[in-house]
């Protein structure tokens, strides 16, 4: 058995009935003591309760911290901030990031919207050489069988709405009081020698993703506006956000301890609300709040946790909405380019083993040891091209068994797992294969279990999948000057493991931190 | 105009639609994410949904701080520590206190029951020679007709479970937020001369009650077992409390800053819980948690916010558990005779003009500055007894219109207003008289006026009431040293007025805070 198997073995230690009790209720009454909570979803709460705006509930979470190899951890935080660079220096690059986007424009309509919003300000003139990068790099341990240790693999890399910095902080502090309590003589859990003395680490997330926006605001400079505006960042953010907590934790930061005014502002008001005038070619981003009409803002950066997802486009008038972010003067948090770094292919084309080398092009030529690192964090993934190696493993029923197939966006429940990708391919017209991603899967503990706590109350347990996400921060010029590059924060999710598929489920995570062996 | 009412003119400002809508939404979300909250009831939220215990809803708050008068807010402050030392010293002459509660007995089953704990612990010996008050003295603004200047009169003195220090707390910071958002220009609410660059004063009640708990927890000294046993203060709750949150931000404070084990235990669950060895003549409380079987704790301080009310006794089970604690050798807040001590007959005696001059037994010799000081604070209070002015201003209709009738307990609901109190009198024996208090109406500015945000969403505004509690803590031993004697934070609580009756509605009311003129 390999060492992380061992691990997992015994863990977690089995709860009495009133140990589970008291940890279930403790956790109910310090989530919304300490705003680790979500919005109630109209299933057990019923719609017009919810429509009243004013619920909390917890936010899925679990017991215990999960045990996670403290070598894996620190690698994972050791590149986040080449990771940072990297993916500033190909959002840099547009024309080799031109080049892989081409490929997906005929097969994806939401990347061809993305790149006609850039194309459109490329053709006016981009007025900000600022980006603000607020990113999360996501991991899993990867065991594979025979493998006395495990290694780190990246799952994906986050460039948009990089979520639950300010919600997995309080997990962090959650699981350390229960660890702790009482002081000097813990008797919240079972003993268990992964739990003797121990605490997660400290989780700086919320202060280094601020603190990413606080650099961009104040790099941004005086108002451009004449007269001078008071300057205030906007999150763009999307109506009836469950996750507002998550976000409040970050604006709640700028405004208390940066002295920065935060403005939240919905998708759909943007046109409404925002303008830029005309008659001042600097185009700064002009927020008018509807409560204090007499008073305009200047936005100096305009931090997305909305515009991620096709289903934020619902009309021209939403792609209104993002060019008119995109052509102004605030620095964007990201830019089009910059989420579209983040697609799935980019990542392959980096991993992809059979193929030339990417990866160089972005680090200083000879520094192998710094493409050694990013590479040793990378899980083989193809594209199906005619011919390639990528198609011959996934339409082979027993190659595919040991791999994913994705789409360009977010993973879960768009991914197809394993022996369905075969007949699953074969379901689609062949034209469109481009716009998938085969990756080799990631080997998680298998016996890797773990209890949560649902939203509305249900407490599960079983085998579970974590990943790791990373936070990290880089403020960069269009002419390749660093002004920010941080690292710091981290997000441990736990989701269900379905055991008659193998696949991760969709549905249900939960928010979890992290015991470091 | 007197000088109240021409504040209270103006006051609040109008609201645009936009304006009332970015605060209700604003506060709607602070709440939850800073645990200004309560669980909300079986109204809008479905009992099933209740019932597993993961919802929370804002408290409910007013949208505005109150407007107090800056002399009156010092002078209650000023009063607190002489109110604590009163209240402890009353406590401690059990003959004096015997003697008025023994009028009670026959009429008042609650005190009655109360009193037999007493005795049945001083028959066996009291073990523990220090009691911990947690006290808030409770005043209106009293503004009658043609008086230049309003003055600051008493309503009541809670010696019990005086809460929503925690949550009081939250609503300060709360209005300063709003007040002061963004930084340097705010802009939430519409100019008004008494919100420009004022905030709320600073509210220490979580630290002003927990270092009174933490001195008690102190003051205990060793543990009286053996083997000795950690330490820990106990918080008595009653089962399904929905101001829980109250009560954490207590306990959190307890814990997380100095370091001290609390554990909450219901009132049914304490004969189960605890135990006092037969063996050990000091009688240390001995608690074992159900979730850590082989650990126990000896409670140093047994903190109630529950067995305040009548309703917290439903069985003789109920006041066994009550005399386990009172004959335990941890420090009781309160003891039985210290919550014996805020009955509404002990305040009326002590403010009663036409009987003789109890207050300076408790004073100095000679200290009629100190008397002067608490009595301006006193509004006229009456008996019953016959041919007693009380009496003859409660039987005539006129008289009665300027008077409020009061049971021992709790005011809201229970009270009698005005014309209504000599048909109320003749409804009932008038050998039951003697339980109730006629106290002259306390006249508030009539032309306050707030908005309020209820824990359903809905948002209410109009003239209001408002109550200052203003919280004090004190340690002292039955020989009348005095270890810790604090004033600190404040309670300013709002209701609507019922403008028909023109008493206060039991029903509604809302947490505030003030801003001081």
């Amino acid at each position: 058995m390999a060492a992380a198997e061992a691990v997992h073995a015994t863990y977690p230690p089995r709860l009495t009935a009133e140990q589970e009790q008291f940890l279930v209720s403790t956790i109910k009454d310090w989530t919304i003591q300490n705003g680790l909570t979500v919005r109630p979803p109209a299933t057990f709460v019923s719609q017009d309760a919810v429509s009243k705006g004013v619920l909390g509930t917890n936010a899925p979470v679990t017991l215990f911290p999960s045990p996670f190899p403290r070598s894996s951890f620190e690698e994972a935080r050791a590149v986040q901030k080449i990771y940072n660079k990297l993916y500033a220096d190909i959002t840099r690059d547009e024309k080799w990031l031109g080049e892989i986007i081409q490929e997906l424009l005929d097969v994806d309509d939401f990347v061809s919207g993305l790149w006609k919003v850039h194309d459109a300000v490329k053709k006016e003139g981009y007025v900000q050489d600022l980006s603000l990068g607020l990113f999360r790099s996501d991991y899993m341990e990867h065991t594979p069988a025979g493998s006395e240790n495990p290694s780190l693999k990246q799952v994906e890399f986050n460039t948009i709405s990089s979520s639950f910095g300010g919600l997995s902080s309080r997990v962090a502090a959650l699981h350390s009081e229960l660890l702790s309590f009482p002081p000097g003589q813990p008797i919240n859990y079972p003993s268990h020698p992964l739990l003797d003395g121990r605490v997660p680490p400290k989780n700086t997330a919320v202060e280094t993703l601020s603190a990413g926006l606080a650099a961009a605001h104040s790099a941004y400079g005086p108002s451009k506006s004449s007269p001078s505006l008071p300057l205030c960042i906007i999150f763009v953010v999307q109506e009836g956000e469950r996750n507002i907590f998550d976000q409040l934790a970050l604006s709640s930061r700028l405004s208390n301890f940066h002295k920065i005014p935060v403005f939240r502002l919905n998708t759909t008001d943007i046109l409404d609300l925002t303008s830029i005038p005309g008659s001042n070619s600097s185009r700064p981003l002009i927020y008018t709040p509807p409560h204090a009409p007499s008073t305009s803002f200047e936005a100096t950066t305009v931090y997305l946790r909305g515009f991620y997802a096709p289903t934020d486009y619902t009309s021209e008038r939403d792609w209104a909405a993002r060019l008119q972010l995109e052509r102004s003067a605030a620095i964007k948090c990201p830019t089009v380019l910059n989420q579209l770094s983040g697609c799935k292919k980019i990542q392959q084309v980096l991993a992809d083993p059979n193929r030339e080398d990417h990866l160089s092009r972005f680090l200083s030529p000879g520094d192998s040891d710094t493409a050694d690192k990013l590479r040793r964090t990378f899980a083989p993934q193809y594209d199906l091209h005619e011919n390639g190696r990528g198609r011959e493993l996934a339409l082979n029923v027993e190659t595919a068994a040991s791999h994913v197939l994705k789409p360009q966006r977010e993973g879960g429940g768009n991914n197809i797992y394993k022996t369905a990708i075969p007949g699953f391919l074969r379901s689609i017209p062949e034209k469109d294969w481009k716009s998938w991603v085969l990756m080799e899967l990631i080997q998680p503990p298998s016996e890797a279990k773990n209890v949560a706590l649902r939203s509305d109350g249900a407490v599960i347990s079983g085998n579970v999948v974590s990943e790791l996400g990373i936070f990290g921060t880089i403020l960069w010029s269009s002419d390749g000057r660093i002004l920010h590059n941080e690292e710091g924060g981290w997000l441990m999710r736990t989701k269900a493991k379905e055991s008659d598929e193998g696949g991760v489920a969709a549905g249900f995570s939960s928010l979890d931190s992290v015991i470091l062996y």
